[in-house]
């Protein structure tokens, strides 16, 4: 166990960001709601998986929605007192923690605004290992660990309880109801018990969160070169550097669909790379041959900076590394690549780790 | 008290069509769900409002969505015992009886088969007297009844519990759902004690329904002429009788629209008239005078058997005969014009009771 202040989730949110993988949402606002929450309440306490009784009642908390809208319509203290107490009494359990579903993107900021107002920790595991776009993806499904019952409120006072046959079912019926309240309401969903996030969950993801967001933030203070420290505290592949030529963008059914391409220069000058995206980037290619899919992250940073840059964040001259970071291992398993894998995105490509391809890749 | 068979079922059917003004869809599939249920599981108990205890916990069950997937989506036994233990589970209370909520139309019967399969009695009492397109729109929200806790299931055993701050948000958030889960679900809402029935419910409507019915179906066997017995049974208001012309038909936002265009017959020779409806009928005017509006009843029969004419069975040549019926006197109030008067459909005129636009009317 430790705490969680103001400091810590400056730097959890930068690496949420990385983790994202160019979806999920800007952690920026949800950063703001978590500090806010810790100033007026109190420092959070973050649990290690292991120090969870197997027998505790585990409670995630995310937001369900577009993260844009979140600038607009403020999460209160009342949703996250309701979402509780619905569960709570739901369930007849008492919360032993909180957790977040989603380590990347602004679901890995708002458990902790809702853990320093309800006074309870948080346990130091998620889902997903990065952010996907819909509710089913989560580790916990090819358990077959039902989302349901899953709690949802609104800021206004709405709430609904869901409980459904499969967790596809879940996304199709919260997903409407979100869409009714406004486009974004605050959820409680896969409440299970610990030895499930024990089995399950993806471990310590919070703490590599932080990790990297502490490694982007001191990019440039250690001994070597800012990019070779870049590359060795994220564990990065390499793929391309470039500058950003041209950016397509299509929003379908409340997603964001889109292309970006880019323009080599330094080592890369005289190629081509592309990356496509479903809120989160879905494929990269260099000269046509792939170099990455889903569920491989698959990031784009500010060259300068190494300051992940979000899809919707894309820009016409912006310069910029693209790499690939490897994913949670059981994504990797044939039940996770038939919830996450290229062909779920309509991507017409066998799943090959990153870290295979990028040793045969391009420019290898 | 008294018990409900198949022969009753039959008349509060053919009443109900009548009470649904247009609307409420079809009651023959509900006829069939609810007969099915009789058969296999034995009659019901209608208790009159006076019989249930103040405290006495009361559950309406209705449809929501299109009456006409019914016929594709089949309702079984597992839907009312769903709903049944939901409600009781959350409210932490035993059910004492079904109640409908609406009396015209296909949700007139559905609460017969819920009552048949769970064993339990009806109370003789609804909060339209009518059909209405919206949740909302019935007497005890005008009591400041809340519609929620509401529970919602479809036929494959999704469900889900909804708290709303008011009955419209219950209607959005409901109606999203409804949409998502294939166009039609079961839902129990508005759950109250005997006491607010008591208040605000409209008294006696099942068994208004089924003198209805059997009117129509012994209009021939009277003494006078069927005309003159069908009006003194039904005690409506004759506005037109004329063959159709025309019939205009837009859907727009999962309601039907449109308009009936009915030249005169005999004594209507040389005179026009014509119905706008949003599934019930809002409006009927003869010459261009309007002689009835919601909340009002206008109802269109058939010339020669008086069977109710539902909108969507409205048709080029039918000969008809137009006719007006009081509302539930609660809908005639400020309160009641707010939520149910032609306004609140767009319709843009003063509502004037029937009887007295019929007095002052284009052919008086």
């Amino acid at each position: 166990m430790r705490k969680i202040g103001v400091k810590e989730i400056e730097d959890i949110a930068l690496g949420a960001a990385l983790l994202g993988a160019g979806g999920g949402g800007d952690p920026y606002v949800g950063k703001l709601i978590a500090c806010n929450a810790i100033a007026e309440c109190g420092e959070v306490s973050l649990l290690s998986v292991d120090e969870v009784p197997d027998d505790a009642f585990i409670v995630p908390i995310a937001m369900m929605g577009a993260p844009t809208v979140l600038a607009e319509k403020a999460i209160g203290n009342g949703e996250y007192r309701r979402l509780h107490d619905m569960v709570s009494r739901f369930f007849g359990r008492e919360i032993y923690a909180f957790m977040p579903m989603e380590a990347g993107g602004v679901n890995s900021m708002l458990p902790f605004a809702a853990a320093a107002r309800l006074g309870l920790p948080i346990v130091d595991a998620d889902g997903m290992g990065r952010a996907f776009p819909e509710l089913q993806m989560v580790t916990f499904t090819m358990a077959g660990v039902s989302a349901t019952p899953m709690a949802l409120t609104d800021e206004k006072g709405n709430t609904a309880i869901f409980q459904t046959i499969t967790n596809k079912w879940t996304e199709d019926l919260a997903r409407a109801v979100t869409m009714s309240c406004g486009g974004s309401v605050s959820i409680s969903l896969y409440c299970m018990d610990g030895k499930i996030v024990k089995q399950y969950g993806v471990r310590d993801i919070v703490t590599r969160s932080e990790r990297l967001g502490r490694a982007i933030r001191t990019v440039k203070q250690g001994a070597g070169a800012p990019e070779d420290n870049f590359f060795a505290a994220t564990e990065g592949f390499k793929m391309f550097r470039g500058k950003i030529v041209d950016v397509l963008r299509e929003t379908r059914g409340a997603f964001n669909f889109g292309k970006v391409i880019l323009e080599g220069i330094g080592e890369y000058k005289g190629h081509v790379a592309h990356a496509e995206f479903q809120n989160e980037n879905l494929l990269a290619a260099v000269d046509g041959t792939i170099l990455a899919t889903t569920p491989d992250l698959i990031c784009i940073v500010d060259s300068e900076t190494f300051t992940p840059v979000p899809t919707d964040a894309l820009k016409y001259g912006k310069r910029v590394l693209m790499l690939g970071l490897k994913c949670f291992e059981t994504w990797r398993s044939p039940a996770g690549l038939e919830l996450v894998g290229p062909r779920y995105f309509g991507v017409d490509t066998d799943y090959i780790p990153v870290e295979e391809r990028v040793k045969g890749g391009a420019l290898a």
